[in-house]
C-alpha cells in the first residue's frame, strides 16, 4: 500500500478535504468552496487541484497516493456512478472515472455522504471497535448508514440506510420532501421537531410554555426548554422519541447491529434525546436486541472525511 | 476443495438431509426423525450416523467431505454457538465443535434455519442470480433472512432477519408469542390471517361470508374464498397485505435488496398475496426501491438443505 490517501466530503456549500497516511493517521484538513455553477462542472477539477496543491506543499506526488475516497450528497450506484446530486447540480456522473482521470489514474472510490459518515463513525467515532453499526443522522432531514462487517451497505439502488423515509405514521396529512406522507424525517429531524412543536402549540392554544411566541422556534429551543422541565417541550420530545425509538426497533429487527450511533445537529441535545429514544426503543425491540447500546456520534462534521478515507484504507 | 458436502436442516419433528457435490450439484436427500428426548442429546449423533451411512453406501469416507452445513431452529451466535433451541430441548450448545468431533474433525458450520432457508432461496430458488436478497417466510410465524453479498447476515445477537417481531401496530391488545403486542407475526402469519378473520367475523356479526361457521377456519380458506371474490375474505387479505407491505417497505429502506422473496405455507396463496402486499408496499417504499421485484419462493421445504450446504460451498 502506498503511504498516503485523501478523504473528501462534498457538501452543498463546502467541500471538506482530509489528508491521511495509510496507517489511518490524520495529517491535515481544510475546506474549499463548492462551486455549483454550470451544473457543478467545477467541483471535481477543484478537488483535483486542491489535492495536487497539498501534495506539492508536502513534497509528494500522485505516485505517493493509495487513493482518494469521496462522499457525495446523492445516491451512488454500484461501480461509483452518482445518480443526481441535486445540491451540486449534477446529473448522472461517473465520479470514479472523472476524478481519477484528473489525477493521472489514481484510484478513486465514492459513497453516499450519509453512508460515508456512518463508516467514519464506525471506524473512529461512536461505533469504534464494532464491525456492525447502524448510524442515524438527525439533521435537517433524517439520514442513515448501515455498516456490515466494517463496510458500507450501499443497497441495490443506492438506497440502503434511507431510514428517514420509513413510513411510520398512517394518518399524516403533511407531505414529506420525498412526496410520501408519514416519513420518519417528518418527526425526527430538526425540521420535524419544530413542526411537531408548532402543531402542538396550535392544538393546545391554552397551554403555557416558553416555546409560545418564539420566532423562529428551533429544535434546540424545544430540547433546551425540555431540559429545564417544561412539560410542553417534554411532551414534544416524547413524541420524537417514540417515532425514532420504534423506527430504530424496526431497523434492529432487520440487521441486529452491535451498536446504534445517533448523530447530526439534533443529537447535540445529548442524553435527553437518547433517553426519549430508548424509552420507546426497548419495549418495541426484539428481546435479543433490546439492550443494544446507543451512542452519540463524536466526529461531527469530520465524520464524512474519515469515512471517505476509510473506504481507501479498507478496500 | 474436497468433492462432497452435506446440507442438514434440523426441524422439530424431522431432520432433512441433503447430499451434494462441491460443484453444487444435488445428489440425494432423505429425512430422519428428530429425537428430542433427554434434551435432544441424540440429535447430533443421529446426524453423524446418517452421514457416515450415506458415505459408506457411496463407497466414500469422511476424508471426501469438504464439510457439513447445519440449519437449526434457534438463534446462532458468532462462532456457531446455538443459544437454546426450544423445539429440540437444547440449551447452549457448540454445534460446530460437537458435530465436528463426531465426524473426526470434518468442518461444520451452523446457521439459524430461517437465515439458512433464505440463503437456499438466494442461491437456487426465488432469489437466484441476485446477491442481495430479503426473504420473508410466512408460516405459523413470520420469519426472515437477510442475504448480503451472497452471505447470511446473522446479526450481533443472532437476531438479524427477525422481522416477524417488528412492532407494526400501536393499539393491539393481544400478546405475541414473544411477549410484545403488535408484532408483524400477529397479522402476516398463517395464525395471524386466521386471527384477523375471526376478529372481523366477531366485529361484523351481520356480514355474510362463507368463512362464517367454518371450523377450523384456516388461512388457506381465507385466501381461497378471496380468490372466488368473497368481499369479506378480500378485506381480511387487504389488511394482511397492508401489514406485510408496509413492513417490507421499512426493510427495503434499511437494506435495499435486489429482490424480495416470499415463502412459507401462506405464500402458496400465490399471486393474490403478492398483489395485496405490493398494493401497500409501493406507496410506502422509498422511491428508489419502489419497483424492487417480489418473487415467490420455489424450494419449499428443501430451502434449508440447499442453504445449509451453500454455507460450505461459499465459506
Amino acid at each position: 500500500m502506498k503511504p498516503y490517501a485523501f478523504g473528501v466530503d462534498i457538501g452543498g456549500t463546502t467541500i471538506k478535504m482530509g489528508f491521511f497516511d495509510t496507517e489511518g493517521k490524520f495529517l491535515d484538513k481544510w475546506e474549499i468552496t463548492t462551486r455549483t455553477e454550470n451544473n457543478g462542472e467545477k467541483v471535481l477539477p477543484d478537488i483535483a487541484r486542491s489535492i495536487k496543491k497539498k501534495l506539492k506543499e508536502n513534497e509528494l506526488t500522485l505516485d505517493d497516493l493509495e487513493g482518494v475516497g469521496i462522499g457525495v450528497p446523492g445516491p451512488v450506484l454500484s461501480g461509483g456512478i452518482v445518480d443526481q446530486c441535486v445540491n451540486l447540480g449534477w446529473g448522472v456522473i461517473d465520479v470514479r472515472k472523472e476524478l481519477s482521470s484528473l489525477l493521472d489514474g489514481v484510484y478513486v472510490t465514492v459513497g453516499n455522504d450519509a453512508n460515508v459518515a456512518a463508516l467514519g463513525e464506525q471506524w473512529n467515532g461512536g461505533g469504534k471497535g464494532h464491525d456492525n453499526v447502524v448510524m442515524v443522522t438527525l439533521g435537517t432531514g433524517v439520514g442513515g448508514g448501515i455498516i456490515i462487517g466494517g463496510k458500507i451497505l450501499a443497497g441495490s439502488h443506492g438506497a440502503a440506510g434511507e431510514i428517514g423515509h420509513m413510513k411510520v405514521r398512517d394518518n399524516e396529512t403533511a407531505v414529506c420532501g420525498c412526496g410520501k406522507k408519514g416519513c420518519l424525517e417528518q418527526y425526527g429531524s430538526a425540521t420535524g421537531v419544530v413542526r411537531l412543536a408548532h402543531l402542538a402549540l396550535d392544538a393546545n392554544p391554552a397551554a403555557e410554555t416558553p416555546l409560545r411566541g418564539l420566532d423562529p422556534l428551533t429544535a434546540k429551543d424545544v430540547f433546551d426548554y425540555a431540559k429545564t422541565g417544561d412539560e410542553f417541550s417534554l411532551s414534544v420530545i416524547d413524541t420524537v422519541g417514540k417515532m425514532l425509538g420504534e423506527a430504530i426497533a424496526h431497523i434492529t429487527c432487520v440487521v441486529d447491529p452491535d451498536v446504534i450511533v445517533i448523530g447530526g445537529g439534533v443529537s447535540r441535545a445529548g442524553q435527553i434525546l437518547l433517553d426519549a429514544v430508548e424509552k420507546y426503543y426497548k419495549p418495541a425491540a426484539f428481546h435479543a436486541s433490546r439492550n443494544t447500546d446507543f451512542k452519540l456520534a463524536v466526529l461531527g462534521n469530520d465524520a464524512g472525511m474519515y469515512g471517505a478515507v476509510r473506504m481507501i484504507l479498507n478496500k
